[in-house]
């Protein structure tokens, strides 16, 4: 039984997390981290849990909870979480950081699109990034792994096995992406506020959305080639879920059946990507960890179309399958 | 030409009031006040009004205000309203009061519901109820006219024909009402975060809600009886709407014609009423003026079943509707 | 290993079925059928299942159906359903039955609200009506089990206990209740036509809906009083959640602390309904079995308010929980 | 007084059209026809309408029509509206046609697209693209207007002008549109079903929307040069509006303040399109006959954002302002 903690424990992605964790036979929620003040119950901030988890909300920092726990999941904000896991890792307990803080492997790139010093710099480029479809092998040792963000998800996982296939042109990359409302997070803002997002989609943070740096070093890692990306973000009216639609350049001529084979090729033996020959949409895969994606080719260029759920596959269902990677479970166990 | 303020023009009524204001060839906005700083532009604010109307949102009393209107439209938040309005009545300007600070005849009762003393108590008792339906004469002459609230509004207006046709028991009625998002206002708060009020129905201030005492007081004052009411609002996942269920007790055998046929004989002349028979919703009247309203009986109860757009004739529309009668336009100018 | 069959599974029904029979570890969905031409596989039909569900949809016979089960889930429509299920049982084979066709104890009033005559009339007054916090014994034994209507579900479950300790007035029973759109089945209709329901809220059936009877047996078989129901269903714009708030009179004086005192009492062994304090909402329930109620006392009348997933607790998650009881599975297996 | 008449006027178009024309001081709504039986009130297929609009839906062919109206709006489905078009032109009457049929310059071009025969082929090429940003002067004269297609309005609006001072190069463009789901019409489907599509985004018709080649053709016609788009639409889980993201290539080195300043030049003199810096939403033009549009630079590539009310601005808003060019009212009269 491995015993986890949660820290900053208020927020969507930790209530996902937990009622992911509720299934898993092989952990047990041992601590859950807020700065809210009185320690309330988890059933007070997530009435959803109620009857399911029966713990409190505590103000704790890293010594009072590594001595309860093998394994600590970081919901902490950028920053934060990168101030707090070097303790949890020097006391040899294994870290699923949700945040941004591990995913680049420069300081320098972090400072530009996050506009702060990174905390733990030294640690950088050699964190796993937490893609079980790219890096398994790797999760699997790792003591810290850095989860990645739900829009690279969703990108990496349809451009990978094609940029890897050598199918598309690196450099002509744009991706297109819409999310659910989840994905801004559960503090309460103007932009997010019901009557001013509800009925109404729009483009934000264009050109300036910090996943673009995340999504170009990963697809160049994996690829071996010098990937950048356009990324324009959307957002819709709706919960969760994302769908990213990719247009780029051909290497050479190339057929529909060819990029679906890549595709297929490349997760013939992985369970939560599904390569479909229809055109997919975020209902199929909501409130599961899978990935469909599909490929077309458009007036010679190469369309793909992929989605996920952006709190499943796009962080906690995602951390869960990177937890049992780390600790040999069988990857899809409580997926 | 009527040249008006709009006091606190930075919520949802004060813009649906603006969009309603521009169709009207009488008025002339004058004046827009926020306590914003630096002086917005409206536009900046609401880029709904971007090229539709050239203001910006000035921080300024009443004293420099009442120079550049005849009548002011204040949608500033309870009390702070009322401890503006006696100045510009001082003044000779005219008023349509949105807030809840002169629907209630008794400053105990406000301050019972509302929690805090009345900043012009005295003036309670005196102030003309804006609903035209049932005050049109009293609106004509009266110089600050207190503008309903929503959920009297749509209830009132189902109820107050069959009361003073003494087709309902007084004392039987209840209110259950759903309402969009909207009519919470535009300040972001937990319960009106997108992820947490989409896809979910909830009751709120159950037996505790403000609108309570304004709906019994006004089918009182309008039957002549001693009506009470237990009022149940719900907060329903859409922008705007309010659609109200009620149940009451038939005096005697009453049948749906008869309840139908006191409904079309009270609404005959009124313009912005329409008794249907059909089951209406709340789509039918969104945009719009209108209320809709039919009845049934059902199991030996009576039902009455009516929808408003909440920001139009639970609101701003209304307001309109006022300021055509206080200043002698056809009813339904720009509406 | 339970072999279960699902007849008619192209529904939401059935669709929730099968995501919450995969993750029982005691059941195997050995056979689906459909009238659909073609034998589509299930993931044409139902594209969430897609790798998880490998079968497809056959036009079969019960003949042809019974030779390759021990269970049968009906999801046929009623009259459809009374039509096969004898077979079935003839064959020995057990049956939850997602039908209204073996709810209410009479033919008489079947055909008065259904408009047809009973295929299967004589066995009316014997079946098992399957709600397990009342039921719980003869469930276990029954052949076959009558799976109850989302609406009648949300409203016994707040009202029976309230009834059984005499707390309130049988005939003064007001029910309103708010559905969201999934209850109304996946037939394409202009009323569930996404841009005329979204957006607004409406009531339907008023005084005629089929739930009415049975809501009203239930409570009066369960209380041993003569309970009569007012019952209005609304259609809220969400994909799944049922809100029900009802309307009664105290059989004497009586505290909200008593009130929540009876159903803590009643439920004090049930896993699936939680007794809040707060006013739940359907999002605190989505995806999941749990039925959260409360009471209030308001201007001298009792108000409950309880809410379930329509599509779980008031449909695939109960059948479930019936199955787990007629088989001896601890009654939360894949809840 | 312009007499009108529309064809086809159940749908959600016509439904607009008729709001609009309501608030119309030269026009009357002589017309309304229909295939439904029984000449229904516009009020029991349009519950918005009652009490507004006093007309019956009538099956009346063109010859019955033309006799009573100087001015036809069809909204009737493409090819059938080219069947009956002809008929009122060489009755001297005046016409905005909704469909298709004669926005594409070729019949071969329409019958690849459209998969039928063209029943009024030899008029292609002289009717006159509605789009009054672009061709009023043309629309002042012409008797027939092809109002465009939504999709088409939104993109070309963004990329004329940038086209025409030759900013970017014209075989790099993409087009990522985003829609509501009244653009799919009122004919109820599964597509449209409201639990399929709320809460839900996905692509459509990738590479195959006829909507393609009118922007194509438009965008050709419009800077004199051999423009290619790859389309891609989004149905989007909103009643009402499109979002347009494009991405081409620029010309040469270019600034977005090079790209602002070409289209507040283009703009300078039309009322409906509001060249913005802020990123806008669908909701900041909902209900209204706005396009608002910006444009950035990301990575060495354009990229503008444009939105509308596809009802309005993408439909019956731009058909009203094509009718008030046409009989020389002003271009923004009840708009």
């Amino acid at each position: 039984m491995i015993r986890v903690g949660i820290l900053g424990a208020t927020g969507y992605t930790a209530l996902e997390l937990m009622k992911i964790l509720l299934r898993h036979p092989q952990v047990e929620i041992a601590v859950l981290t807020s700065r809210q003040e009185g320690n309330p119950h988890v059933g007070t901030v997530h009435p959803q849990l109620l009857g399911r988890v029966d713990a409190r909300l505590e103000n704790l920092g890293p010594n009072e909870v590594a001595g309860r726990v093998d394994c600590v999941f970081s919901c902490l904000p950028h920053c934060a979480s990168a101030s707090v896991i070097p303790y949890y890792l020097d006391a040899g307990r294994r870290v699923v950081d949700f945040s941004a803080d591990y995913r680049l492997n420069s300081a320098d790139v972090f400072t530009k699109w996050y506009g702060e010093n990174h905390p733990d710099a030294e640690r950088l480029g050699s964190v796993v990034y937490g893609l079980p479809e790219i890096n398994a092998e790797r999760i699997a040792e790792a003591p810290l792994v850095a989860n990645p963000g739900c829009y690279p998800t969703s990108t990496i996982l349809a451009l990978a096995p094609l940029l890897k296939a050598k199918l598309i042109e690196p450099q002509t990359i744009i991706v297109d992406s819409k999310s659910g409302v989840s994905g801004a997070g559960r503090t309460p803002k103007l932009m997010t506020h019901y009557p001013e997002c509800n009925e109404s989609i729009s483009a934000y943070n264009v050109g300036r959305h910090r996943h673009t740096p995340e999504i170009a070093q990963v697809l160049s890692d994996t690829s071996g080639l010098d990937v950048s990306v356009i990324f324009t973000p959307h957002l819709v009216p709706m919960d969760r879920g994302i769908l990213t639609t990719t247009y780029s350049t051909p290497s050479s001529d190339v057929s529909e059946e060819r990029l679906l084979d890549a595709l297929r090729e490349f997760y013939a033996e992985k369970p939560f990507v599904r390569v479909v020959d229809h055109l997919p949409g975020t209902k199929d895969v909501s409130g599961t960890n899978f990935c469909d994606v599909t490929a077309r080719v458009v007036g010679g260029r190469v369309v793909t179309i992929s989605c996920i759920d952006n709190l499943v596959k796009g962080a906690s269902g995602l951390a869960v399958q990177n937890l049992n990677l780390m600790y040999g479970f069988p990857e899809t166990t409580a997926l």
